[in-house]
C-alpha cells in the first residue's frame, strides 16, 4: 500500500490555518505544519526544525515566518531559514525545511505532496458549490481509524444506510433500490434510487418532507482521485419527476493521515442567495451527520481496519458484489495511477515517501 | 512459537453463547464469533464478513443465521451466505466465512481451528464431574497476559503457593512436600504431597478443618494436550488415611488468545446428589480462588511473559529443578504434537494459522 | 544505534537502593533489580530469577539476598543462588543471575553493564562536590522520552535557555553570548559567557541578585562519557570580575533506560560548611529546574525523539550551526568509543547485549 503524490490533498479547512499561531498535522504519515505568512498566504511545511527535528508547530509566528521553539531560527512559507539569532547570524545552506505546494480553494487548503514542478491548480476538480464565496456553507470533520480507501468504499456504496444506519439515514427501501454504475479514468458514478419509501426524521425534515409521507430518493455520488467525492442527494414525492424535488450537495474529501487513519472532511453548501433559511440548512445536515457517522461509521471502519490487519484489500480475497461496483472501479483507478506514478520514477519497487526529499537535491 | 491445531480448546463456556446475541472472542490470534441457531446449537465462525471483512458479532441474529452489520448478509453456523438483500440476491460463491467444528461438553463450547476433517468429538477428554447435567458447578474466568503454556507450567507445580499464595492457598509446609511425576505421550500427572501442616483458613474452612488443625494434604494435577488440567486436592488428619479425607475436583482449561495472552477457564464440580451443601461449596472454592489468582498469579505471569519478551522458552535457558519435571514433560509433548502436524502438512518451517484457509479450496 | 558497555552508569540515586526491599530498574534496555546486602552493600543483578524468569524485584530481601517471589530460590549480591527451598536444597548450577559491577560515589549507585574484568572504579570522574560526606546536596530525577544523546545535546547547547526557558532560565541576551568549545578525546567543555544582562527572578534570586540588576553570567559545561556532565553557573555584576561573582554547581547524569527513553538524575551540592544557607539554596535551584525541565525540555525532547523515529540522528542531516559544536564533539567521542568497544571483542556489526551472558561461559 503506498500513496499517490502528485494530486491535490486537503490539508485542512481554510478557517483553520491562522497567521498568529501554527497548526500541526499528519498527512500521508508526515508531520506537517500550516500557517499564513504576513500577506495571509497560507503555507505547509515539514513540521520538523532543520536544525534539531524540533516540531515547527510549537513555535510563535514572528514576522511571518515560524520560529523554532528550541533554538530560535525562523523559517518563511518557502521554508528557507530567514534568521538564526546565534552568533554572526549566518544561515547554513542546509537550513531548509521542505515546503509543499498549496492552493487555497472552496474553503479548504489543499497540498500537494509530489514533486513541486508537477503542481497544477488546474489540476484541482471544482468543488464550487462549496466555495464561501457564494455559498453559505459547513463544515465537519472526523478522524477515522481505518485506511482512507475504506471510507471511499464507504461513501461509495450508500446501500449500508439500511444496516448501519437504520434510525437515521436509511430506510427498508435501499437494499432494493436501482443503482447504476459509471465513469471514466478519473472519475467513478454511482446513482442509487428508491423508490417508495418513507423516510427517516432526519432525512424527512431536511428535505420538508410531512411525516410518513412516501417519497422516491436518489444518491448521486461522484469520486475522483485520490479520494475527493461529491454527493447529491434529491427527494420527491413517490412518483413524481424528480425536477420537481428538492436536492442537497455535499462535499466529503479524504486525507490520508497514516496507512491506518484517514483525516475525512466534509462540507455542504448551498447558494447565498438562500439566505437563513440555507444557512439554517446546511448546519442542520452538517450537525445531524456527525451522530451516525461518529458512533456507526467510524467504528465500524475501525473494525474493517483492524480485521483487515497490514493485509494487502485484495489478498484478503473480499466476496464481491454488484453493490461494489463503483468502490472497485475507484480501487482500480487508483492502483493505475500509483503504479503509474511509481513507473515514471522508474522505480517498480515499494516505495517509501522520503523524509527530507527536498535535500535529496541539495 | 506455535499453536496446535488439530486437538479441542474451550471457546467460551455454554451460557455466554446465545441464540439472540453473537460473542466475540479472539482464540488462537483470530478473530471469531460464537452463536446458537434456531435450534439452540452452538456454532464458531470467522468473525469477518466475506465480503468487506465486517465484525459480524457485531451483527443481529436472523432466523438462526448472523447478519452482517454493515450490508445486511446473513451467514448460517455452516458459515454459508443464506441471505443476500441486494439487487436480485444471487449469493456469489466466495460469500462463505470459515466454520469452526464444535462441540457441547461438559458446560463448555468447544471448538476444533484445525482441518474439519480430523475433527473427532471422541478426541476430548472427559471432564465428566462438571458436566451440568449431573453435577452442581460452578465457573470462574481470567484473561491472563501471558502464553498458555507459562500458565500451564503454574498449574504443574503447586509449589509456588507457598511463595506466591502465603496467605490463601500456601504453607510453609508446601515447598518441603514430596513430589511424584508420571505420565504418557498425551498425559502429565504431579501428585504434590504435603505432611502435617497447618492450612490457612481459605482452605481449612473449604474442607471443613476445624482452625489449627494439623492435615495432610495432597494435590493431583493431571495435564493433557493443548492445555487441559484437572486438579483434585485432598486433605485428611495428619497421619490419616486418605480414604477418610475429602477431595475438591476442579478443571482448568487454558486457551490461547494471543501468543502472549490466554483465556483461563476453570470450573469446580460437586455430584448433584449433595444439595445446597455442594452448590455453596463449589461457589466458595471459585469466588475464593479468584482473589490468589487475580491478584497474585496475574502479575506474576505477566512478568514473566515481559522478561521472556519474544524469546523462545528454551532460548532463555531456564535453570530446571526437580519440581520442574511435569511442566517440562508437558511442553515436550506439545512440541513433539506441534511438530508432528507440521511434517503431516509437509511443512517443516514456522507456520502462520492462515487467515482463510476455507478460502484456499474454494 | 547502540550503547557503550564498558563505562559507569548511575543506576540510582544511594538513597533509592536499600537493604529491606529491592527495587526494581531498567537499565540499557535491561531489567536490572537493586538492593543491599547484609553489610549495606549495594548490588545490582538482572531482575530475572534464573529458573523461570519471574522479577526478583517483586521478592523479598532475606538475610542479605533477594528470594524469588514466585518458587523462593534466593540469590545473593553476586548473583550465586544460596537457598532451594525445595526437596533436598541442592542449587543446580544454571541457578545463577547475572550480576553487574556496583559503586557506590557521590550520592549515586553506579553500575558497570560490559565485562566485569574490565571494570575499575579509578574510571569513574569524580563528582566530589556532590559528595554526601562533605556536602549539602539535593537531587532531582526526571524520565525523558527520548535517547541520552538528545539529552546531552540540550545541555551541551543552552542557547536553547533564551526560547524554550524565556521566563526562567532564559533571556534576550544568551543567543548573542560567547561561546567556546573546547575539550579532549574524553571530554568536551562548553563556556558560554552572556553580558549585560536582566536575569529572570528564578536566577536572580538563587544568586542574590536584586531585581532588575545588570549581570554578567557564563556556563561551564563540562562533559563527559556516556552522558555525565558537570555545570557551573556563574554570575556577577555587569562589567565586574568574575572572582566577585557566586557559582552554582551542578551534576546531571544521563543513563539510558531504552533506546527511546533516559534517566535522567541532577544534583546540586554545595560545601557542608554553608550550613542552613546552602541547604536551602540547593532545594531551591533543585526544586525550580523541576518546572522548566519538566514543562519545556522534557516534551521538546520527546518532539525531537518523535520526528526523529527511529532513525539514526545523523541520517537525518542535521542543519548545523557553530552553537552545535559540543554536542557534536560529544557525539563523535561517543562514536568511536563503541566503535572501538566492538572492535575490541572483533565483531563489527550490529551489536545487542546478550540477555544472559553469564550463561555463555556457563
Amino acid at each position: 500500500m503506498s500513496f499517490l503524490l502528485n494530486t491535490w490533498y486537503v490539508a485542512a479547512f481554510a478557517h483553520e490555518v491562522r497567521g498568529d499561531a501554527p497548526l500541526a498535522r499528519t498527512l500521508l504519515g508526515r508531520p506537517v505544519v500550516l500557517c499564513r505568512n504576513a500577506e495571509g498566504r497560507a503555507f505547509a511545511l515539514d513540521d520538523r526544525c532543520a536544525h534539531r527535528f524540533a516540531p515547527l508547530s510549537r513555535g510563535r509566528v514572528a514576522d511571518g515566518a515560524i520560529e523554532c521553539p528550541y533554538h530560535g531560527l525562523r523559517f518563511d512559507g518557502d521554508g528557507r531559514c530567514v534568521h538564526n539569532p546565534h552568533g554572526d547570524g549566518r544561515v547554513p545552506s542546509q537550513a531548509q525545511v521542505r515546503a509543499y505546494p498549496v492552493l487555497e480553494r472552496f474553503g479548504a487548503i489543499w497540498f500537494w505532496p509530489g514533486d513541486v514542478a508537477r503542481a497544477d491548480a488546474a489540476l484541482l476538480p471544482s468543488f464550487a458549490f462549496v466555495d464561501p464565496d457564494a455559498n453559505l456553507t459547513h463544515h465537519g470533520y472526523l478522524k477515522t481509524r481505518a485506511h482512507y480507501q475504506l471510507s471511499a468504499d464507504n461513501l461509495l456504496d450508500l446501500s449500508h444506510f439500511q444496516f448501519l444506519h437504520p434510525d437515521t439515514l436509511g430506510s427498508e427501501a435501499i437494499a432494493q433500490g436501482d443503482v447504476e454504475t459509471a465513469g471514466s479514468d478519473t472519475a467513478v458514478l454511482v446513482r442509487r434510487s428508491t423508490f417508495d419509501e418513507t423516510l427517516q426524521p432526519f432525512v424527512a425534515d431536511g428535505f420538508g418532507v410531512p411525516p410518513g409521507m412516501r417519497v422516491d430518493r436518489w444518491m448521486d455520488v461522484k469520486w475522483m482521485p485520490p479520494g475527493l467525492l461529491m454527493i447529491v442527494v434529491g427527494v420527491t414525492g413517490a412518483g413524481i419527476p424528480r425536477e420537481a424535488g428538492r436536492i442537497a450537495p455535499s462535499a466529503h474529501w479524504l486525507t490520508p493521515e497514516t496507512e491506518r487513519t484517514t483525516h475525512y472532511f466534509f462540507a455542504f453548501g448551498l447558494p447565498n442567495s438562500m439566505g437563513d433559511a440555507g444557512r439554517e440548512l446546511v448546519r442542520y445536515a452538517v450537525d445531524g451527520l456527525m451522530k451516525p457517522f461518529e458512533l456507526e461509521d467510524l467504528p465500524m471502519l475501525e473494525a474493517q481496519q483492524n480485521n483487515l490487519g497490514d493485509a494487502d484489500f485484495w489478498s484478503a480475497q473480499p466476496a464481491l458484489l454488484p453493490i461494489d461496483q463503483g468502490a472497485i472501479r475507484a480501487r482500480r483507478i487508483m492502483e493505475r495511477l500509483i503504479a503509474s506514478e511509481r513507473e515514471r520514477e522508474g522505480d517498480a519497487g515499494p516505495r517509501v515517501i522520503p523524509v527530507k526529499p527536498a535535500f535529496a537535491a541539495a
